[in-house]
């Protein structure tokens, strides 16, 4: 069996990097065939001595300090950016604009100028581009959203999400506590998350008020924002990330409520879903909330993995998207609904800074996207 | 609305008749009409002064020191045994061949020989008798027997119960450690609780192997048994009782799984039954356990209470079992199957016997019924 | 034992007259010696037939079909307005004034205005007062209430809280539905819970955003209510009530987030607290949300119960809410911090009213008391 | 920085052997640096086609349809037996004998005597030896190692296992199925499983009682069974697996209660430990079973993986086995106590027989090892 290979050149060799990193190598023989065959060209990061162990390490057959390298890289088909936020929309429109399909990790930019521009120049060029929300690709999240395309829980009259974690008060310098980097704080970083899966689930946020809070003296960004959000379609929820919710280690948490039915996730526990049908028979008697195991042969990616209930991580979320991307661009295909493109990214941005004009200036925000 | 009246005499003050004191106090407005209207002719307690404030605090005419001024009390029509284990045979008997109804509290006797004399002697009477399994009154427990009638888990392959709780290694002196006054200690307290379960939504017990221990040095009964089980429905499954296993308050805890789902319970949760069906439609995706709150207007007992999700305590359950008996009493009816008689009482105490006889012999006990 | 009576009588025989009935049953001997002994002297309600029924029912002496008779009645000294919301004000009032003892059901009025009235008329007669905020007598919430007290959990970071129920679509004529009779909808009836708690729990409100929903056609109040919040103390957070939230039955869930810990809860499992605590020892390594069994002898209200692990229901905390009452009016002691006064009533309405005003104006509200 | 490599020999294609090659795969970049650079030398297999596939996708630089060809092979140092357990022993011991590292999947045989042999004769060559006992290698198993031996939940009282699985109706033929491959059904299988864990974190099984159950009309094998057990220090408990529980798909759970706490576990939630423990302090008034979601930096394996509260999968077991393996292949080291080794394969499959002695014989049986 001969797979079309892609050649893959990676911005980023931390935390994202790694994990994006092992999707291209587990996915090579995991998703069996895979559509393409990921190549591992080239990786850029600025410490030489760094960079080049993650090389050595994840196997790149080389290194480069500038990413413009990356881009003047003929072998390159794919330009990975896993960068820090404030390295995304140079490197990603310019790998774009030298021919290469792009994914670039979120939040797109660091406020809704900088994203709007680097969705509308990279889609310019024709390549398949993606924004990184990978939690689109978790399994209990794509079956949620089946169940809500399917209508089984009718009309959608709430969604409430939190995104919460806990390190904000004990880690010390990072970049994402720095504005000129990071954009924003739990707002970008982990609200962001929560407003694309509130996009893909529910639909688009027509208005929002919010409240933001940098409890840390001296911090630049949000430590949290709170938000109460209403749909286009007439739901109407809230929206929180936090920083500071001690004993939260990754609570990536939201429940939709329908006319028949609702729905909950925890990313805690990401391979289950709480699902409650109200019309399922038999057994009037015996409603309330599933536990869902999402791990059968039918759900969704599990053709990939093992038997059910052999449950699967976090970081294969990642496989799953760049297995979808690597799809889309083998076969010319759209990356939406499923896959998040960099308008999604866009307009993800474009509700964050809803978010922080209404926590500044105190008014109800509406959301409209250029 | 005229509601007829039935004298109760009650024997003990502690922890099961303070209990069954509220049950009778409670259903006399909270299941209105009652079957009949309990008055609470007379409390019997050893200790003249307890038995005093007793009968003050709960409204009783007249206390007594005696039992067997209860039983000549012809005010009284129904005798209720909420003694210690010792005190179980000879009151009850005596107030059933005075024509009085019984409830008696579990284990019915310290031993299946001196449950099978009760049992036989006050069927042998005519009036109705109760043994106070109260857990089969858990509107949970009903619903469990509904759905196992019903058919909906199919044929059964599984019971594993366990009633855990942790008091054994700091309690003092109390006459449940005491082999004389209550025959076993885990075994027949808790363990005897498990049984009836089982029998009540399984079938009857055909065989069966324990090991009992005994961890506080000098203690004169089990702290715990562990038992394999073999149904006559072809089930197996284990049985246990522990008053050993720390941070369990009061955990009985059972599941049955039978060829078209599963049911779970936990007494910590008794508002809830975890029920996995199969078959259900739509939702051959969403299948799960379903935590079902068990608090809707159609769920057993629930036409008493309060609206959908305001649970209830576990002193509930002798509400209803009470209730239970008194509408027997009033329509001379049946208190099986779902109220245990001193049979199943009788019933409990043999299988209690095989398992001691299995854990100080080694062998496989068969249950076998006189 | 010679306990002090006191007379009661009571307004409304309906969900919250039998409530607030079986708590003055029940205390008069599971709280033991009760702080004054009820008498039950009169029930008073519009529908003679229904009344009558209640009164033999619960043990009223009489009924009555004016609410006015009961304010004349001499014998009783404490009134009990368990009535609809537009019956609040005047016969809590009136009752007051007449020198009675007064405890009316929550929400005070029907907006801020009349609940300000109501609270300060009341005030002014110098009698003992309460709103039948319940929920502040769950143990669970005592609990929570003590470990942020002792610092456990350091500086609030965070409050979420949500009261979601389900029969908003399904329910059809009702009292609570009529702007003119109930004054709000999910807002007074379930978010004033949340409201309080969150003033209990976490401190006063400072400002809020909201954005409210109406899902059925043609009904006059709010099925929903979103609102984002800032503490006075700097904590930010959500709260949220609904009657469209399927599958949720009674679930009054709130978070709070410390710097040293976290507390969480669910009305659906109200015997259970979830605490984190950053700092215990032993046990670095096995840190994470306790799931504490509120049970314990040593848990408030539970030297009233059963032995550790027998869990109580949620008509419990009326039991302990007038017991409070109770020992308050024989101690003349204060009602306040654990039960809600009038003027929480009223601070309630207060933060309820700018929650609408946000909603319709869409701006931050700030919440400023009179 | 230069790995040294071990050449890596592959009996197996089918489930064990792709988790196992996903873990060589893995380790090598996960876990940086890795002790040793497994080098994919060969893949055997009885269909060519199919090997031939599997040599391609995961990397092997060879396939062969005969094992007896990786055993003559000298670019191997390692032997991996992932095939069915009827080819366990000879291919391992010749491999042994041949001077190669064995890891050798459970059950080690098909009952003791086998079981015996192979471990004996591989012992015999003094190679590293290991028995794929992979669930002692999820973290929270190890946490819970940890805690146990650090004394933090005193004296073992109780262990309760059960590993159950729901196919056992559905699945039509398989290996697993025949006796003369299998050895045993869900005892083998599954129980293996619950036995070693009992030892590892509880220590030898003295004697036994057990009842196993063949639902499937016409199958040769056990597809449940159910046993009590007494351990050398003096804990009860039981022991439990089937393949007839529907709606368990993958739930192996275990509970140890001593004297100072519990500890319980579910691998369906292999990310968390759920720890009681009496002792801790502050929070007398709030204790309770922790959920510790075992993602942190200081917890086991951990080093290898991502930020806190990102969970891993099921797989991930197999990483942390066989890097622990090559760990001691480089070092000389013992791979007891963490890791199985063929002796502890064999004293399963002791205990195992022994079920199937008193399950046949009904009588308790004890287990001695040779």
């Amino acid at each position: 069996m001969a797979v079309e290979p892609i050649g893959v050149g990676m911005l980023g060799y931390a935390f994202m990097g790694k994990a994006h990193t092992n999707a291209y190598k587990t996915l090579a023989y995991m998703t069996w065939p895979p559509p393409l065959m990921p190549q591992l060209v080239a990786i850029a990061g600025r410490n030489e001595a760094a960079v080049a162990e993650a090389a050595q390490r994840y196997g790149y057959a080389e290194h480069v300090t500038d990413w413009k390298t990356l881009v003047a890289d003929e072998r390159i088909g794919l330009f990975d950016n896993s960068g820090p936020n404030d390295l995304h929309a140079q490197p990603t429109i310019a790998a774009a604009e030298a021919g290469k399909h792009v994914i670039c990790e979120k939040p797109l930019g660091r406020d809704a100028d900088e994203s709007y521009e680097t969705w509308r120049r990279v889609a310019a060029t024709g390549v398949k581009h993606m924004c990184a929300f990978n939690y689109r690709f978790v399994p209990a999240v794509r079956l949620a959203r089946q169940i809500v395309e399917a209508g089984e829980i009718g009309e959608i009259q709430h969604f409430r999400g939190a995104y919460l974690q806990e390190w904000g008060a004990t880690e010390g310098e990072l970049w994402r506590f720095d504005k000129a980097a990071a954009g924003s704080g739990a707002l970008g970083d982990l609200g962001a998350h929560v407003i694309d899966l509130s996009r893909y689930l529910v639909g688009e946020i027509e208005a929002l008020s919010a409240i933001t809070a940098t409890f840390q003296p001296g911090r630049e960004v949000d430590d949290a924002v709170e938000s109460v959000v209403r749909f286009e379609n007439g739901a109407v929820g809230t929206i929180e990330a936090s920083r500071f919710s001690q004993g939260r280690k990754n609570a990536f948490r939201w429940e939709i409520n329908g006319s028949k039915g609702s729905i909950a996730f925890d990313l805690e526990r990401l391979n289950e879903l709480q699902v409650h049908l109200t019309g399922s028979a038999p057994g009037e008697r015996a409603q309330g909330f599933r536990t869902v195991l999402v791990s059968e042969a039918e759900h969704p990616f599990w053709e990939h993995w093992w038997p059910q209930g052999h449950i699967i991580g976090w970081e294969h979320s990642f496989v799953h998207e760049i297995h979808h991307l690597l799809t889309a661009i083998r076969d010319d295909a759209d990356v939406a609904p499923h896959g998040a493109t960099l308008e999604d990214g866009y307009r993800a941005a474009e509700v964050c800074d809803a978010m922080l004009r209404s926590a500044e200036g105190g008014g109800r925000e509406t959301v409209s996207y250029r």
